[in-house]
């Protein structure tokens, strides 16, 4: 029996992928109830290609809207085809949706997407200038008025480190605690390009957007960054900015 | 008489506009009985604001599917409002066509968008990975096999300059003469996007988008740079390589 258990337990082979998407097309990273999700996408993509029915375990849960550059998943199959064979595979069968796997690898049976992270980054882009989105739609955060991405920049400073980050948490948020390391903000101008860059261990529900759109509120000149201070050391979610919409969020890395 | 003449043309001011457009939604720069056109949508948009019927003259005739960050066109309108009036106008009726007037300004009323062009600059993105596309669809050429940009960078060299470009052009072009001035031709690589930079005074039918399904067969080492200037040399279009898609060609810029 142990033989036959141990058996089992070798025939499987753990894959993990590194998958983009445009969220727009989906209800977030989690399957649901209400809608199309990419773990659903993905877990039927599986499906279709194996025969085997599989559970999707991904590094970030990104709700609806929000993309992904370099989302991470791992899953176990039976049979153990070539890595690049199984990456191959999933595009085809993910056609239509807009999932495509970058890359697959083998790894060992004790690689865990979500619980092995070391760091996620994400950046959040703004389209700042006065001219509605035409290309770019769904893809940033258009904001007309002109905001001073230096002074965003010098606020988000103050948010670096560990920190009990209730006022930018959701409040339907599941963590347990709210203290989190946050171990990169900055903010960056190229043109009419803002980018909001944020590299943690891990993120509270809606975070970098309610961080996003607290430091917006600094960039119009409305708050300076002691504002922001003393918004974090409140430890509320009213005392922080609005959320910045989905649309300009992206899972860029994860890193192991 | 004369003055009356006089004062009707004073009446007029010309308007010079600078467009962005997402090229999926729309048959094309030019209006068109078989579908939507930027044009047609920018002309209506016009009326809609003004209550007077106008022409719109555009830099760039770009074909259905092509992108514009940066389509330069210019129109006549009866009544003088502030140009950035005019283009917040504009972009109040342009909802929800893709279609962004990025800015606007009154000019002299010789000005002629397509005329007094000294140069329109093009970029062509290909997307070099074995993935398809996701978040990037309808924007670039996604080429699966790996492609050398820096052999594709030298045989553009020997397309630079003065020639007849008989080889590139589409066969219903309707250009008096195939001789044209290529004051550009480059190709770089960052991480998996190739850029292809392509600046003349003007261009022909499907240049660009023939150049680059040419460069494409160097890419692959199914050419070399002399069968590239071997085949603009023949004068016919059978001897050039095949018309890359719409999805990667943007206009990117023109200069007055």
């Amino acid at each position: 029996m142990i033989e036959a258990g141990r058996w089992l337990k070798q025939a499987m082979t753990r894959y993990k992928i590194l998958i983009e998407y445009d969220g727009r097309d989906f209800v977030g990273w989690q399957r649901q109830d209400n809608g199309f999700s990419v773990q659903q996408a993905i877990e039927e993509a599986i499906g279709k290609y194996s025969g085997e029915t599989v559970t999707l375990f991904g590094a970030g849960r990104t709700d609806s809207g929000v993309h992904a550059l370099g989302q991470v998943a791992h899953f176990d199959l039976k049979r153990d085809d070539a890595p690049d064979t199984v990456r191959d595979a999933l595009n085809f069968h993910l056609k239509p949706h807009a999932v495509s796997v970058l890359d697959a690898a083998a790894v060992s049976e004790d690689f865990d997407a979500r619980l092995a992270a070391k760091s996620r980054s994400y950046v959040y882009r703004i389209t700042n200038r006065r001219a509605p989105l035409s290309l770019g739609r769904g893809l940033s955060w258009l904001i007309p008025v002109p905001l001073d991405a230096e002074a965003m920049d010098a606020a988000a400073k103050t948010l670096i480190g560990k920190h009990d980050f209730t006022t930018f948490r959701a409040t339907q948020c599941q963590a347990k605690s709210a203290v989190k390391t946050l171990d990169e903000l900055t903010v960056t101008r190229t043109g009419e390009v803002i980018e909001v860059n944020a590299r943690a261990r891990s993120f509270l529900h809606h975070q970098v957007r309610n961080l996003v759109g607290t430091l917006k509120l600094v960039g119009e000149g409305k708050w300076t960054a002691a504002d922001v201070k003393a918004a974090l050391d409140k430890k509320e979610r009213a005392a922080g900015g609005p959320t910045a919409p989905a649309d300009g969020l992206y899972l860029v890395e994860v890193v192991y």
